[in-house]
């Protein structure tokens, strides 16, 4: 009988990975079913998100159990098949995970036309992570042109997609990647603005060199100092999509009550939470609506008010300070003249 | 000669303020030009934002300078006037700032109907902080019926008609305010579903209890505690339409290189930044947008990218830590068979 491979969760990391957390098994090709097709993996996508499979915290998937057969994206091909719709020899792009060989019921499987583009493009330019890429930066960061982008991990999958869209949208892109060589390769061949290497000592100096009308859009995959460069860099406005923190995964078990920070982008993150600040002048707009609206549902008594009045002028800066510390009662006002009779 | 009085910021405060960064000043009454009117003040309002003004760290709005006048809204009556369309008894609603007396030329004076609601209103309600909770609550928030809107600072000026609003559109409110007695004005006279008291040592259940299908909207004016306590209780999806940290305005001073994320959400608030996590389902429906495009792209060159092939599954694991620690070279692939012929 023909033996199949596959890599289960052996165990749960702390901090990285390490070997042990893994174990390989040989077992036997599975046998196939009615309604069923037999894969062989030829592609096994890896990616960051699978760091968080591993780990059993709160997530948007559900966590890999011990003993089970490591999640991941792949391009097989069917090798025999009892669904009309797959033949064998089809190229299709499925979630068969850390195997060789994989039973499906079909659902899910697309097929790939292997003529149009390498096959193992439907895992990364033309896959899950181009579309990251595409819908993160035209759907959340909306560059415009002239305005400068920045995208870290500028050499990855997702990276390298989102700047050269930024440039076909007419926007600057700026890449971040460690090492000369991937910088070299972001600036040459894929033709960012400019490429800051983040193992240079002074890579926030040389992001903000490199960024000098600001950053319009930073697309948000690595966190850690790579977002401690961009914060201060960015423009009022900015747009920050975040499909990843790569730099965090894998100290997620550790730090429990700490970081602060870090579990806010985690939250952010994982709940895909829309944080945006705004002072009320961005809304002018709105004035209209907005009087119409609450002009109504205050004549309708559905719109109840407190005040607390302090009186005079001399007695603001302690009402003041008083409302800093919560002393107030309802919106707090100063009357420094009578009302008009 | 009549006289006037104003309040001038006598010294930056560092921390809370104190009385000696404030200066009372006797001065006269302004004369008045052609093309102006003499105002006196009938109400000024104390907002949080005026703090912000106090310092001069970059903010979206310049500080005030010191031995200036303390900005602010007012409710004026015109006393004198060299501007057809003001009349001597109109009552407008203006930026006087902290000071009995002013000159205007009349650019930005809005008139206010008297005879609608108290004029007081102009400043809380039907003034800018009703407009910061409609527009907040309604344009960034955006309330579904049945969901959960959460609101601190909630028998104020702003938080009372987040949770008014709210609940005209069908959603819960749940206020968070300090002490027993606002609690109770919040349920009992505001109509709020519930009101949690924050200096309750319990306040985290106490919020997690009031809530017991999770925050889908959290209206963020407080910062600190508050948001640490809902940061845990947030649904996916939440928004959070963030105006104000007045728990942090004092601190901003202290905080120089410290507390990683209230810089983060001091820079959400005065950069008006949107950050949103996303994951690539979220964007499902555009999927064919997406591969129109990029393969179009892609066949037209403007698309490069990059590979990293480890050779058989064995070597995943190793190839998957390798890519945490950067090594990878763009997409990081796994060969676990040969492609097709």
């Amino acid at each position: 009988m023909a033996s199949a491979q596959r890599i289960v969760l052996a165990s749960r990391p702390v901090g990285e990975p390490k070997p042990e957390n893994f174990r390989l098994e040989e077992v036997p090709v599975p046998s196939l079913g009615s309604g069923q097709v037999l894969l062989r993996t030829i592609w096994l996508s890896l990616d960051p998100y699978m760091r968080g499979r591993m780990s059993d915290a709160a997530s948007y998937a559900q966590p890999v159990q011990i003993d089970q057969v490591m999640e991941g994206g792949t391009v097989n091909e069917v090798v025999a098949s009892n669904i009309p719709d797959f033949k064998p020899g089809d190229v299709v792009l499925g979630r068969a995970g850390w195997q060789t060989h994989f039973v499906s019921d079909g659902k899910g499987l697309r097929k790939i036309d292997a003529k149009a583009a390498p096959t193992s493009t439907a895992l990364g330019v033309l896959g899950m992570p181009g579309m990251t890429a595409y819908t993160g930066l035209l759907d959340i960061g909306k560059p415009q042109p002239g305005e400068t982008v920045v995208v870290a991990a500028a050499s990855g999958a997702v990276g390298s997609a989102v700047g050269q869209i930024a440039r076909i949208k007419g926007a600057r892109a700026i890449g971040i990647a460690g090492g000369a060589e991937k910088c070299k390769y972001v600036k040459d061949v894929l033709g960012f603005d400019d490429c800051v290497d983040h193992r240079d000592p002074d890579m926030a100096a040389k992001l903000k060199a490199a960024c000098p009308k600001g950053i319009d859009v930073y697309f948000e995959n690595v966190g850690g100092k790579v977002f401690e460069a961009v914060l201060p860099q960015l423009n009022p406005f900015a747009r920050l999509p975040v499909c990843g923190l790569i730099s965090q995964y894998n100290a997620f078990e550790e730090e429990k009550g700490g970081k602060a920070m870090s579990f806010l982008m985690r939250n952010v993150l994982t709940k895909r939470l829309t944080i945006r600040g705004f002072i009320v002048s961005d809304f002018a707009s709105r004035y209209n609506d907005f009087i119409t609206d609450m002009t109504k549902w205050f004549a309708e008594g559905k719109l109840k008010h407190r005040e607390t009045v302090e009186e005079g002028l001399a007695n603001a800066p302690r009402a003041f300070m008083g409302m800093l510390r919560g002393e107030n009662f309802g919106k707090q006002l100063v009357r420094i003249g009578p009302d008009k009779a």
